[in-house]
């Protein structure tokens, strides 16, 4: 059993009540919670030593990790996180000063996104230490961006390049925080999630959610300098559209809207933020499934993104 | 370095922001979000396998122990549970079934309770299973009972009966949400908590934050079935007072009022709440500190609650 096959097992019949209006399945979780003109985006995240960093990650990068995987989530809802509580399992003997320097990490990250963090929990992960971040945020109402609004004939967005993570933007990431507010706030943007499992992966999870297919142009996927070079200079690594499509832990924001608003989007796109990239890398099809062209023609795309728990 | 140490040193100067009426070290965080006359709660807590349940648990009642830990924090808030997300990190061999079992005994929590559970990740965690659990709730402006309260003269009421919580009332222990609310609607409760490491450590949480002193009336101190079978019947058990003061898991309310309001609460509670326990226990004294007085006179009393990283 795959880890999604799993998360589908369980998530089947979860129970909810009337504050819910998007419950598991995507980015977050909305609630209407009766905040005037306000819905609560819900969250949780988790990094493990050994999975998601190492004993020789700097410390005060790990807790950066942490949080900002979660406001990545509430990015892809273009919401405005909040609150933060974090459980912190550790082995029986731990460094207290490397514990302090994460959290330094974590309150230093949570500082610069006005985030307060409001609680606290240890707990003994007696192998290795794991940090649990549960992260809530504000939308206004019918902004919150879900998975599954893709429509046929979308254009298919990403932004930054994609591929080559782990080589070390997984640890200094930007959220895509302001630039989602700003997407929502001046485009009718269809649907959005933010890249953790891999560009084929995580549209995977956006098409069934919408109910739609994808075709992407591979020409145009943005591909990261890091995988390009780790492709040069190590013979096992990845050919660098591979990583771009399975590596996992971009953190950039894919999203789909009408395709007669797409110029329209990159121009504004190109004034607003110099700095980062917005590729148009595909459309949405009626007919499902995910498909790739290239100049010499179209095939299915059968790789996935990264998956804990099975072999793609 | 002991947990409470640790946690002291890291929640030391964590960023706030001012939606913050109450952060970390409390049972629950609560935010001003703008709610007419209700502020939010949150909270998260973990239980991991060999610590808080073992190989051989039941899985339904390990996924009810996940969520009613949370419920407990709650209650000791005198707030109503509304939303949860539940993070679970598995080994990379995983039984499929026993994790759907305990997702079923999480759910069957939820619904008892009128808990949404509107997310649910997975991670790796190679050794052993961990779940940590998130929860948000809502309380009447004004009406959360905190931990800072207490006052000199104060009665100290415990509910239920304390200790040997491990020979399987930690699997199946009621949440005191209602009562708690009750409480809260009905009397001018100071101070509470709720009791999760024992009731002198928790205890010392409530006096350290209110920043007084206790006086417990030992032979009062309500000692659970559990904990006297086991003393009689297992010769390396503790003795049943102090099972009650350091076994932890009881999840009963600990709670402070004024000792005028006490007969009346005494009272009205019998009334109310027939099959539950409610016991003074003590005073709250001026002088810092916790003292055990007996029919043979009064000592400082030294023994902890549960720790997980250090000996009392």
């Amino acid at each position: 059993m795959t880890e999604f096959e799993l998360i589908a097992k369980l998530t089947a019949d979860l129970h909810t009540n009337d504050t819910v209006k998007t419950g598991a399945g995507d980015d977050c979780a909305v609630l209407d919670l009766g905040i005037p003109g306000k819905n609560l985006l819900f969250k949780s995240d988790a990094v493990v030593e050994g999975i998601h960093f190492t004993s020789e990650t700097q410390p005060q990068k790990i807790g950066r990790k942490a949080l900002a995987r979660a406001l990545s989530d509430i990015a892809a809802m273009a919401g405005t996180p909040t609150a933060a509580v974090v459980t912190i399992g550790l082995p029986q003997k731990f460094d207290a000063d490397r514990i302090a320097a994460i959290y330094e990490g974590l309150n230093d990250t949570a500082r610069h996104y006005n985030v307060s963090i409001v609680g606290g929990e240890t707990t003994t992960n007696p192998e290795r230490i794991i940090i649990s971040i549960a992260l809530i945020g504000l939308v206004q109402k019918k902004k919150a961006i879900l998975r599954s609004g893709a429509k046929k004939g979308d254009a298919i967005f990403v932004t930054g390049e994609l591929g080559g993570s782990l080589q070390g933007r997984h640890l200094d990431f930007q959220p895509r925080l302001e630039e989602a507010r700003w997407l929502a706030d001046n485009f009718k943007i269809h649907s959005m999630i933010d890249l953790s499992d891999g560009l084929a992966g995580d549209l995977r999870h956006l098409l069934n959610s919408s109910k739609v297919g994808a075709e992407l142009f591979s020409p145009a996927i943005p591909i990261s300098r890091e995988a390009k070079l780790h492709a040069r200079t190590e013979s096992s690594a990845k050919p660098p559209l591979l990583a771009a499509l399975t590596d996992g832990e971009d953190f950039e924001l894919l999203l789909t809207i009408a395709s007669r608003d797409a110029v329209k989007l990159l121009d504004a796109w190109k004034e607003k933020f110099q700095n980062i990239k917005l590729t148009c890398i595909g459309k949405i099809t009626a007919e499902t499934g995910l498909r790739l062209r290239d100049n010499e023609g179209i095939k299915p795309l059968f790789v996935h993104g990264y998956t804990h728990f099975a072999k793609p």
